[in-house]
């Protein structure tokens, strides 16, 4: 065991192509289908949105997709990120786990979310796409995407979830000095959003909503491409550098991790830091546990339906097999944004169908409480949509003392908490509420899907 | 030449010494005077303040100080930090220069200042102290510290000066996270605080304003010592880390600077970038301009005068043989907080009156510029203190792209803009102003100054 606490890889090491865990899985995912016919369709239906190398990405089962140099060039700026030993979080804890966490803040948008935002831009670039929309709930996808756009020089788009345009506004401005246009969601500029204020003015917002309203933009503009932050396949393939670096740094600290953890959205996050692991597990049967983290005030993994869904809450998206709330389940407004998603994505479903993968649920008072617990040991305060993860970390790494067991633990921190300080300061005054849903209201929300089941 | 964008070192690599400048001066610093005899002082009149080997650092004529391990164990949460190339910004400005940064806001607190906090904290911890105060501008050093203090178990009291205290009030939560008490300066706490609101109720603070306070409290209190950001010797000798590191990764790039190039405030950042790099000019004559950038609102390298002086507004501490423009002097209330102090640190005052430095000053508004430049050609959107030295980076790359030469330019980019999103609202929306001072302004700020003159 090396004594290290940080392992740095060189910057040859950005890894050179995306891993696709499609090409690996014992069930692929089952295919969209068209939103008005319900019937499957292909690739092709999806290039009024998409630029096409984009699209084959999504449907492809290669295992291995190359990584252009130009995005590679543009990684050099933050990548490889640095993977951590949790030396004194261990200490706080007095745990005989060992707990390691690769740290994803040191992009310029502070998140890894431009892992995804620069390939996708680069994509848009090459196919001549001259405006890019999308959605943004805590703003970090929207950050990323606003500096990517801006590295490539095309118009940046970004609808944001208004009550996260409202508890962040320095957000809005950081995607202002990268040159993007920000409205807050929903809006007056689209059919979905005005259908959405017409029967509730005061609504505060969701990630579904801003879709519908980014999507609507895109469909109906030639010179315009929309762009997801997770979800899709593509978007969680992009992040998978994230644990293709971590693989070699578990390997400079001389270890493999039992437990892999990280925060649960739409899968972007997860994605990233396990996919890499699991090929392990998949292809050669090692023993990993790697647990998604949702808050328990929108637990479509612990608590949904496994059944086709739009993505958006209008309904205008392709209909994909995912776990849901259904899509017009609007989440408590919890201060991780980017977390207020009602399904999960398609490959990230279809694993938890399998069981290859696990989940959890956990209470936003709780993620604040880890959170403050790892900023005073480690020194970096976390994102709260990072805080879930690091709860669950947490939860292992006590457990582990209870059972007297060694185990090693991995988990993303996935963005720090510079933007999320009214967060913080509401949590220590005791302004934060807990969130649990009563299982009358997952029903009701559940009720309302009148999407098609998944066949048997 | 590498074609390498981003240059990483090891852990192993952080360095075992800090340097002292003092050792290599040709002039040495004159001693400070006692601020109620005017009589030199020797290093047991700081015993109040200052445990006891800051102390001996502070007077240290040795060019190595070794850095304890335990503080080089907390080093490596954020050090080595990164050196870059900016090879986005160099084609942004079509410029023959070759221009490299170090990048020191990967720290937790985002800034430099977590490099001497630690060793402050660290050596207090030794020596039994219970409780540390301290002042800050921005919040950078206070933040720093708050940091520091908690990974020591000290108790931490900062003393924000109050314009910052309202810009950016999501500082104060940061240092709250860390466990930190944070007041608004003048506070009516201390004798310091309520002489300035009883003269001026509006007053908006300055740093001079809240190192009385601070200093005040940890003057009266057995159980305190006080700790300053920057001006001090031993501060400015932890930066060099900075510098050691910078050394390194320049030889990894095939390169030695011609120009480097640092915002000035007290003196801390533009040490540690520059002082291990000057340590070649003054031993061995190579040539390397080093360039202070300072505010065109708070002048004091480019328009002071050089004479001994307080660093505190009140007159509590021990007169210092500097660069100011008056221990009264209340600068401007530009968004780079951490440069509104009226005077210069000790040894690059010297340095300055001996011409082995240079110092320039700057404009706010060119600053934000600089800025916006920078974060759309390289990403991170800097503090507005970096700003200054980004802002003259850029005008040696332009006078080189003139002149048709190639230069090699290394600053030093001392913090992450995060939490300075109102200050770039506020340029963005045209609101910030000029802050040229007058010869009038200057003549009636230094005709203010009744402290003694530098002896011939």
């Amino acid at each position: 065991m090396s004594e290290q606490t940080k392992f740095v890889l060189p910057e040859r090491e950005i890894p050179e192509q995306w891993y696709n865990i499609v090409a690996d899985m014992p069930n692929k995912p089952l295919p969209p289908l068209h939103p008005g016919t319900q019937q499957p369709i292909g690739p092709e239906a999806l290039t009024p949105l998409f630029p096409m190398e984009l699209i084959k990405q999504e449907v492809s089962q290669d295992p291995w997709v190359g990584i252009p140099e130009e995005v590679r060039d543009i990684y050099k700026l933050w990548r490889p990120t640095p993977l951590f030993r949790a030396r004194q979080l261990e200490k706080a804890l007095d745990t005989p786990a060992k707990i390691y966490y690769k740290y994803e803040g040191v992009s310029p948008a502070g998140s890894h979310k431009p892992n995804t935002a620069v390939a996708q831009a680069y994509y848009n670039k090459m196919e001549g796409v001259k405006r890019i929309t999308t959605e943004t709930g805590a703003g970090q996808w929207g950050s990323a995407l606003a500096f990517a756009c801006n590295l490539f020089g095309i118009d940046c788009e970004v609808y944001m979830v208004r009550i996260s345009y409202e508890q962040k506004p320095y957000r809005k401005v950081m995607m202002n000095t990268w040159g993007a246009q920000v409205f807050s969601s929903p809006t007056n500029r689209t059919e979905a959003g005005r259908k959405i204020l017409a029967s509730d003015p005061d609504s505060p917002g969701s990630l579904g909503i801003a879709i519908s309203e980014a999507v609507e933009v895109a469909a109906t503009n030639d010179d315009a491409k929309y762009s997801l932050g997770s979800v899709l396949n593509h978007v969680l393939m992009h992040q998978t550098v994230i644990g293709l670096e971590a693989l070699k740094q578990m390997e400079m600290a001389g270890d493999f991790p039992d437990i892999i953890v990280a925060p649960f959205g739409g899968g972007s996050n997860f994605a990233g830091i396990s996919f890499p692991f699991l090929r392990y597990k998949l292809t050669e049967g090692k023993q990993i546990r790697a647990i998604a983290v949702e808050p328990t005030s929108c637990p479509k993994l612990t608590r949904g339906v496994f059944r086709y869904d739009f993505g958006d809450t209008v309904g205008m998206t392709p209909l994909l097999p995912m776990y849901t709330l259904g899509h017009t389940f609007v989440p408590a407004k919890i201060h991780a944004g980017g977390l207020r998603y009602h399904g999960a994505g398609v490959i990230v479903s279809q694993l938890l169908k399998d069981g290859i993968i696990e989940a959890q649920a956990i209470d936003q008072l709780e993620t604040f409480e880890a959170g403050v617990t790892f900023a005073r040991a480690e020194g970096v305060i976390p994102a709260p949509e990072a805080n879930h993860g690091i709860a669950v970390a947490i939860r292992e790494a006590l457990q582990a003392k209870e059972e007297g067991k060694s185990k090693t633990i991995l988990f993303n921190l996935c963005g720090h908490g510079n933007f999320d300080m009214s967060a913080y300061e509401a949590y220590f005054a005791g302004k934060l509420q807990r969130h649990e849903l009563t299982q009358e209201e997952i029903d009701a929300a559940v009720a309302l899907i009148d999407t098609p089941a998944i066949p048997a």
